[in-house]
């Protein structure tokens, strides 16, 4: 077992938990999230998409987003760009770095945005091209790598050909999106196992999802492969749109529970984590809907 | 990694959950829930607890659940005994087995039981001698073992020497339990290693709660140590009385999910486990308190 002593945590409350929230929230309210979360010591806190707000609504306002936070030099702000118009709100927004969304699944990539796997890279290659021109760091999600809605299980070499696709284009990381939160240990293993021979470890993330149960579980089993990067959500923000009732993106309090109790370094204060998680909560007229959260609070 | 090929499920929820649950249910749900548990292929369902009424009203009834229960001939159904006058009501029930309940950490047992670790081993000592020459099978339960709502941190030696005096009383099975669920992975892992130096690791059981999320992480640590004992509340009866809000017993749903994914046997049926958990939450009015549960249903 060699676990990492330090792990970068990748926030996606702001962005991918919004996105997926019923309730929209205003800039301010983002900005205000955004700025709590990287005063809580998070190295990366992923701002905003831009993507039309005619097909997401709580994405509304990217660019207002972006100018409004007070950047911190040593934070990343990542923003979801699905195409070469988004590229261009991303840049006039000053953002430094972006994040591209492939899938692993066919029908899935059909379902969420239209097109094949093979149009889908087809058309982020010039997206990732134009970004690495103006000097933007690129960043890969691929989602399904541990089930799809649609199909079930998913081929991990699958998961690797389309990580290996993005990361050949240059994302310098690729993170791998246990989408429906199917997963389980060995699993998850396997499946980073398997990437990992085509992509070096250091730049795979690990995005899991809680659905189940399994997020922790399963970032206890792939921590032991030395993966170093975990996506999560504060507050769990973000639900699942597959099944209602359930948690999405694993709570970032509960990810740094973790590691923290492991003795593993995160720079992050989860006093301030769990303040902002509060915060969001109360803008959402909601629980937290991290373990923590709900252990020290409620 | 040696993961056990079959793990052994101890069903906690109607005695152990049900116990800590605020709304108190009747000998014949009780009775139903029990049954039910027992269909879904669980080896093992704690039934009842021999404590006065006066002090647990949740678990009065239990002789009458003992006699109401249809027994099958491959399931236990061991009841929790807290002194001798107890032994005699499980006797006069027809238990077969029993359980008893100590704890590592000295102010939680002052607390909880009123006595020293020392007077509560004494007391117990009597018990086990009565209960084995009635040929009942003994369960030793040993709370506080990675932290104690008191105290904080505890020792993995003191879990260790109050386990080995149980073990040496007689108990077949030491219950390791993460009282209010402050554990994470590495800790008990060394809790457990710790233990076992003492006792062979098929006689430990791993009794984790939910409370900051990392149940399931600690149970997959302790897996790979060839933990083949894992204790669990369908539908995560039981809650936490040390933080309101939060999660007790880790939920045998989750757990038997996450074992199912790695292949592991149970001999439970998940969708059986899954309505007998939504048949107990129905009766007590909320929503199933598991994530496979809320994934679900929903």
């Amino acid at each position: 077992m060699s676990l990492p002593s330090k792990v970068k945590i990748v926030e996606v409350g702001a962005r991918d938990g919004l996105q997926n929230e019923s309730t929209p929230v205003s800039v301010d309210v983002k900005i205000s999230l955004i700025e709590k979360l990287a005063d809580a010591g998070l190295p990366v806190v992923e701002a905003a998409s831009f993507v039309s707000p005619k097909w997401v609504p709580q994405m509304a306002g990217s660019v207002d987003v972006f100018k409004g936070i007070k950047q911190k030099a040593n934070v990343n702000y990542p923003g979801l760009v699905p195409n070469i118009r988004g590229l261009e709100s991303a840049l006039e927004s000053g953002v430094k770095e972006i994040a591209v969304f492939a899938a692993a699944s066919e029908s899935f990539t059909q379902k969420n945005i239209n097109c094949s796997i093979e149009e889908s890279i087809n058309r982020y290659t010039e997206v990732i091209e134009k970004a690495l021109e103006n000097d933007l760091k690129v960043r890969g999600y691929v989602s399904c790598t541990l089930g799809c809605p649609y199909e079930g299980e998913i081929a991990s070499e699958k998961v690797a050909e389309v990580s290996k696709r993005l990361s050949d284009l240059g994302c310098y990381e690729i993170s791998l999106g246990d989408t429906i939160g199917t997963g389980t240990p060995i699993k998850a293993k396997q499946m980073i196992e398997t990437v990992a021979k085509h992509i070096p470890m250091p730049q795979l993330a690990a995005h899991f999802h809680d659905t189940y149960g399994q997020a922790l579980a399963n970032l206890f089993a792939v921590l032991q492969l030395g993966v170093s990067t975990i996506d999560s959500s504060v507050s769990g923000l973000g639900g699942c749109p597959y099944a209602k009732g359930a948690t999405g993106n694993v709570a970032t309090e509960d990810v740094i529970y973790m590691l923290n109790g492991m003795g593993i370094e995160t720079g992050v204060d989860l006093d301030k984590l769990l303040e902002a998680g509060r915060f969001i909560s109360d803008q959402l007229g909601r629980k937290p809907n991290s373990n923590v959260g709900l252990a020290r609070y409620v």
